[in-house]
């Protein structure tokens, strides 16, 4: 990072991005149990310590037998076997099955040696004797020839041990923590979530649930920001909301040198009272303050440097967020959520975007590159995006309501109804 | 839900999806601090106990005056005014403004009686007098001609007391938990979150971390059924493992007789220890047991009939979902998943779904629907879906792999490379 001279730049998001972005590296390793560990993702590669399936077992419910026996049995020539007994899967049959001879066998249970096929009951009378009442089946006809093999499940069929089954890299969903436990695992090993402490400030924010003065407004940029964090996997720590002294701010951002990312809403702009800015001058480094995106122009980025509770010295990575709460929000979208994915070990770290046919009309009077709230749906097999409400940095409801960003380029001035667009998805569900 | 009779039903997933929803509702109302609120739904309209902004204030850093002063102001010919004082955000400043005066003011700071405009520091010689090292400015020129309300924001003008913000129904996401905190609110009225009891059944079944028996097998079904019901936004609660039999799953289930949805795997089909579906018939209700798809053939949907730990009365909704690992997923998809959003009180409740270019061959033999485990990506304006692996009901890692599952309908006897079809999206992020 350069040193401590306030530059105002004017980057692209591009340019902003990727400055923010070198800062960043998975975190390390832990162990988490399997369904703590969901959305983390795997710190080393998943070698198998035993096979799938342990033992050679039977795919159906049925007769256990040497193929050899059946050889010309048919619905008409029925092949009779004495049967010697019954095993069920979690269970092991003691004997082998001798030539000659049937073995009652349920699915996923253990193939004794001797035996290498078995016949499905529908292809026995096994249905018929139970329909007469028969408890206990002594002996049963088979109706149709089995293949050496027919109806088993080789050891080690599904894995192998000592085969990779899951990559570095892989993030994990539910199937995923499935497999681990098909393995015998009960945690996995995955880079830590990011701790990610949010500070609000100004003389005028007050926490909600307190009263309200003239003039003042309740702090929605950390229930919103925190919120956020959340959904990307990161664990937020509220430091509260600090008044417009570079002390105040200075004090509460202590409690901040724990995390691994701190994110200030307000602060950041050229007014008098902007003294996040001040902070980050006086106790860190500061990188870029100001890019060329709407909403979101004036943003911070750089490293507090300090000492943790224990002492130890930390440089913590520091995003200065505009103080409207659109802004906010949508800049944490756009810079926070990549640092946390980054540190949690994804590398697809954009949102997927759509080709969208646009319904309204946006101007871009300044060249920056502007990210409306829109709403996104699907008609047959194209996209359709609507502002989603006022467009005003404030107006947090058009936000709400949005499940998309539309994006208007720096080079473009305006977008006209029926215009062709590209539309980040913030939402699964996108109805349609 | 008919009689005690066990009638193998032959269902289709509409069928057997409409039965089983008749079931459920949205659980009662419950307030619940706002950022453990995001997922769930509002049980109720939310009012604006406030204006916003809640005084009229100035949307810029500025000086309030009265417009009429401004008259002809110009580069030119400006207008000199007395500064009488500075207010900033959080703060209100005491006096009004009189004719012919104005007010340093920053943006949020309520405008004082008297002024109604605010001309904005680039309008004046603010930054002339800072950069000629000016500590308190006396006086400014004025250069443009303000308009009356020019930089003002009403009270109200976001949102007036008194008016819906949010409908009843609507989904909280971060910047819904952001709109909820601008109005003062720390918790929010939502449809309370279900519980669902998870039960292993089979005598064949460890769990993870114990040694494995020949013929034995971890017990992934518990995991990916739970971090599955975690996803959806259920609260999942592990009832363990039973073996085969009647007591033994009765005595499990005993334990989720407090829960508002039971999941079982295994012991549904029409093998001799397929006990599952016996607890049901002696302690419950039954409804269908068959459907018609691939995987996930043999499924039961009932009630189980009895008392919670306080010995209240409680009929508690249960699905009996196949055992093979990928059969138990899929069919918790389909069925668990829709009756957990409909309990959260949500109205959108299937996944949504694309139409893909398929790669690769399917086959659908005996006219069950197929949901078949994909990788969906999308190549510019299309999508197309490749088969993730085996299609065995037992091969997780082909599940773990996908991104989606490609539907082969019921009359659709096979599939070929380069046809359409659709596919359901399991993921929000379809790489592309």
């Amino acid at each position: 990072m350069p040193d401590k001279k306030l530059m105002p730049s004017w980057l692209s998001l591009e340019e902003a991005l990727e400055r923010l972005l070198a800062f960043f590296e998975p975190l390390e390793r832990e162990e988490r149990p399997l369904l703590e560990a969901v959305g983390q993702v795997l710190a080393e590669d998943i070698v198998s310590p035993l096979d799938v399936p342990t033992v050679t077992n039977s795919s159906m419910d049925g007769y256990a037998i040497h193929a050899a026996d059946t050889s010309a049995a048919g619905r008409q020539t029925p092949v009779t076997l004495p049967v010697d007994g019954y095993v069920a899967a979690g269970h092991v049959y003691p004997h082998p099955v001798a030539q000659g001879h049937a073995l009652r066998i349920m699915t996923g249970a253990p193939i004794p040696p001797g035996a290498d096929a078995v016949v499905p009951f529908e292809d026995t009378d096994e249905l018929e004797q139970k329909e007469q009442g028969a408890q206990a089946i002594q002996s049963v006809r088979i109706y149709h020839e089995a293949a050496p093999g027919a109806n088993i499940r080789g050891a080690g069929e599904d894995v192998r041990q000592g085969q990779r089954v899951l990559a570095r890299g892989t993030v994990i969903k539910p199937a995923t923590a499935a497999v681990l436990a098909s393995l015998g695992l009960v945690t996995a090993p995955v880079f830590r979530r990011p701790t990610v402490a949010i500070l609000a400030t100004g003389d005028e924010v007050v926490a909600p649930g307190q009263p309200l003065g003239p003039g003042q407004l309740y702090n929605s940029n950390s229930y919103g920001l925190a919120a956020l964090v959340q959904s990307y996997g990161a664990v937020p720590k509220l430091l509260g909301i600090a008044r417009d002294t570079v002390e105040a701010v200075e004090e509460r951002l202590a409690e901040g040198m724990e995390a691994d990312l701190v994110l200030t809403a307000a602060g950041v702009s050229r007014g008098d009272y902007d003294v996040v800015k001040d902070v980050l001058l006086r106790h860190g480094e500061i990188d870029f303050w100001t890019v060329r995106i709407r909403p979101g122009k004036p943003m911070a980025f750089g490293a507090l440097v300090g000492t943790d509770r224990r002492g130890r010295p930390r440089r913590v990575p520091q995003i200065g967020l505009p103080g409207n709460p659109v802004s906010a929000l949508v800049t944490c979208e756009l810079f926070a959520r990549p640092a946390i994915l980054k540190m949690l070990g994804y590398t697809q770290l954009a949102r997927p975007s759509v080709s969208a046919v646009f319904h309204g009309s946006l101007t871009n009077p300044d060249g920056r590159r502007t990210f409306a709230r829109a709403i996104l749906e699907r008609r047959g097999d194209s996209y359709h995006a609507t502002l989603s409400g006022g467009q005003g940095s404030h107006i947090l409801s058009a936000l709400a309501l949005a499940n998309a960003l539309v994006v208007l380029p720096e080079e473009r001035p305006s977008l006209r109804d029926g215009e062709l667009v590209q539309a980040i998805l913030l939402d699964a569900d996108i109805p349609g």
